[in-house]
């Protein structure tokens, strides 16, 4: 259910309504838009009595939400969600850049990359300090010394930090560090996981499932903006079918479903989704014209050394390049790299 | 393998070089490019010996081509194929339109879209005489009849014609009608069609096979220059994975590969590749960065009325609205639309 | 819809309803059952009128079909179809074993594989003629000469034939020729091909498409049905998914669905389904126990020296040790091989 | 690398063989066979030195394993691997049921249906006290009240309990509750959580993730493997597809090359795979014909009232009528049910 107030709603007749919700036993969720707040109720088993709601003052109508997520729906919340950070706004108006290594190496390469980023105007850096890794005998990451690092890189340059948080062990650490924690492929549905940042004050970075249909994705969304932490940001990665050319098969032709089911901001990830260098800029420069809100992208200094994903890799050379090319696109789209 | 001819070459080096290869039993395919002409040998099942043609007057070297396609193959041919058509030329400096119906339904119709593409500066209608239906209960289009509308529609505005080629029955009157032949995504591994439009003088737009990787795509390419028709256009449609938020998984992240494999141009058509209209302008812009080298949309007077695939055709409007922003963005991908 | 007669129904009745189906513009397609006879009809765009025929004599009831393919569902005729060949009959009581090489190679090897087959009371030999290959390149079958060997190893063993039969051109040889008409996975959609082999008087043996719906796949069937032609085998052979541990990912778990919505027998094919050959035994037997009505398995004197497929191919002896365990198991499902 | 003993190597020169290979820094792990012991060596980032093993007595040889995982290879360990339970033995000479609810609903319907196995001779329950659902707003388990029911159930009738672990939290209490500890497919990846029940002392049941290849599946179970927990139990249930006519498309044909890969048992879940109760028995008793070691099935005393997946579940007449099936159909395979 969702309580749309009236556009000159006072904020006591917001309160009121929450008041009531909370009597019902239900959980309110106050939503302010540009015009007007909305109010999403979360936890009725069965239906509940549009009438109770319509009635308090200040109430415009109460709306069955039909979808199964409804915090994430845009029936819910039709503004599109900006996320506010200290280094950028994510949403509309800009098209974000989060570049970095697959995983942080040593303090060197860090902010090296860091300084380099901040040079050519990227405001975040990516970088794993918990590796997912398929075999249990390649590097897992640097762990709680790659946070360390990475929180140097900001000092240093200001740059935001976007970390992948793994396990709940982890996640107040990751918390502390990251600017926007990532929540990786392989855990899209680790819904204990995604419980726990649901409680975090960070915003969250949801990469899409390798087979996760669209609804899944924002079902998984929905866990994280149930527990109440509703700065969510997708990313699409790349999913998996029979297509060999490629690492994964990026599907770009989610954006405009996403879009017009979701308010969230959306992100491609170009060098997961190809897993080819050479293909990562004719992707993103798609990812701009499709309606995303940003990459995130891998760059190394030197990919050939790189400790993983190197072939997938940018090195500062062809990053500036790719930058120039989006700077110059991006007012097509009404964005701002 | 490839023979690789000096720049300065004369033809009758070139001719003797044919001779040689004829000579083998086995087939030259004369590719002439920018710089130097090129021989490519097929026909051989086992090694061809290198030396008996690099030891030819006017020839730079000779090269075992390792890929299984080779006509098709960027080692065979290094220069973007384009292909020159009374109406306009595919290649890598046009991003080519071609707009219309799903199948020609009537000839008021047709000849009412031909009039506003011409009007709008499209040079090319694709609509369908000869329809493949997965159900034998469901119009199956106008045939032969089909045909000569779209004779007329041409006759009246200058349109050039792409329609679709289902068997080699209809192969002489469809080579006779159209400007360009299409082979549907269900027939792309129908090599009893493929070699017979290798025959034909017309250029083909051979759209991927619904579970095809790129190299049965090309290979399917193969086929047909194999037959002696170099003129191939590549077409993306989607292709089917679990995803079901569009009809089909469309597949940009295949144009750069193919471009980097492959010499042809490459379409998409992102009408079959969603399934809805509302997401095709973004995809069609997403093609155009990704590098296409055009687009094949269906457009419609009257979507809501179309006898097939209405849901994921543009009214004339939202085409126009397509058209004016592609024409602004083409420059800086250095191409005209 | 569907005219279900009473189970006392005289010939007379039938015949008036047949006639008052065509006084309609419609096409009837009688279909004798154990018990009663129905009669499907197709050719109508919109509704029928039920009550047309539920006045006329001997006639029980009228059933509207609600799935898009009529003549191949359960609704149309509630009994399983039997196909009586002049070597056995393919249905519910039997588990018939097409076997043979991928491709007739020549005479000597293809009635050494009919005898051995014969000698071990296989009764169906399978091998192509006109094979479709992925390059253009590649071995394309013997043609027409494969024909009059497959001939002449039947005239020497008496064994019945299945080859492929890839187009409209060789359609009335292969008819000749041939005992079951195999349409190949690629052709599935073939739409051309699979009305003209409605026409044919033979048995059709219908290959799923590599990434066919049981839906797409059973419109298929439909398609050569509303033909004229009821006698369609279909044969699961492996769909195309992620999976990579085998060519294709052979999907039993068809079975059950298409036996529950389709009257018609149903085959598999382990040897394109794995692709492996020390995969075939297991998955000919899982094929029995999850309900198939027979395989259609590769087998070749010499599988190391096959000019094609040799990796998927039983030798003889593999093949007696696969029968011996097939024959043992049979009658557990009520089957004999 | 791999040390393989001769079969009469004394116990120690198999603790000399370990106390090398720990002096290297490496990872002994003691896999005791049939006829004798293999050591498998796990922590090394590059070659490990083969001579240094192959000189010591009681070594036959030092093999290098190829494949990335090792402990789950049966290049590691030759024998089929067989897990001693205190209910019953799982491994090549058993197909064990393993029959349950989708979750524990109540104290009532879980003894109910144990005391039900329990007189069919079924061995293990299985019931979600920890239910990973795709909705936050779907009821997720009774949690730790389920252990305590599920443990009441065992204390009254004997069986074992078989249960998953969806996060670390929750570790040391699945562990004590459970016989088995299941892992779900959404966690086949979540790698924090393989490595904690590396370190459990019950066996884990692994369930493959939705697209996952073999490999990925394999080094899933080298994980848990690799911490020290070598009693893995895989269990196909189905991967995502384009097919739409089961829940999930069964791979079967995954058993055959899974089996000649690795040592492990392997188990399906037809429930899952399919999604409908009608099609579970076909493919129960394909999973036999096709080499599994056992079934997870779900059983429930009224499906249509079950709190999730009342679709797939068996009730209990239909659960003894297939057992009935497959206790004639085991011997035909080696095994008893």
């Amino acid at each position: 259910m969702l309580v749309v107030m009236q556009s000159h709603a006072a904020q006591s007749q917001i309160d009121k309504v929450v008041q009531v919700i909370e009597g019902q036993g239900l959980t309110p969720h106050v939503m302010p838009g540009a015009t007007r707040t909305a109010i999403g109720i979360t936890g009725n088993t069965g239906a509940v009595d549009k009438s109770l709601f319509e009635v308090l003052p200040g109430v415009e109508e109460a709306i069955r939400v039909t979808k199964p997520y409804k915090l994430a729906s845009r029936e819910m919340k039709r503004d599109d969600t900006t996320i506010q950070l200290a280094q950028d706004t994510i949403g509309p108006k800009n098209f974000t850049i989060i570049a970095g290594p697959c995983s942080v190496e040593s303090e060197v390469m860090t902010v090296k990359t860091a300084e380099h980023l901040v040079s050519r105007g990227v405001k975040f850096l990516r970088a794993g300090a918990f590796k997912p890794r398929s075999s249990p005998y390649s590097f897992q990451g640097l762990g709680l010394e790659g946070l360390r690092i990475l929180e140097k890189a900001r000092a240093e340059t200001g740059i935001g930090i976007v970390t992948e948080l793994m396990d709940t062990e982890n996640a107040s650490a990751v918390e502390e560090s990251a600017d926007i924690i990532q929540i990786g492929t392989r855990n899209m549905q680790n819904f204990s996981l995604l419980k726990r940042v649901g409680k975090c004050r960070k915003p969250v970075l949801l990469k899409r499932g390798m087979s996760a249909t669209l609804e899944e994705w924002l079902m998984a969304a929905e866990y994280i903006m149930a527990g109440g932490n509703y700065q969510v940001i997708l990313c699409e990665r790349g999913v998996r079918t029979f297509s060999d050319h490629s690492r994964n098969t990026l599907d770009l032709s989610v954006i405009p479903p996403a879009k017009a089911l979701c308010h969230l901001p959306i992100f491609v990830d170009p060098s997961h989704g190809t897993g080819k260098r050479a293909y990562v800029p004719a992707m993103s420069l798609a990812s701009l014209a499709a309606g995303a809100d940003g990459l995130l992208i891998e760059v190394h200094p030197e990919p050939d050394r790189a400790m993983s994903d190197g072939a997938q890799s940018l090195d500062f050379a062809a990053l500036d390049a790719l930058l120039t090319r989006l700077k110059a696109l991006a007012p097509a789209f009404g964005r701002t790299v």
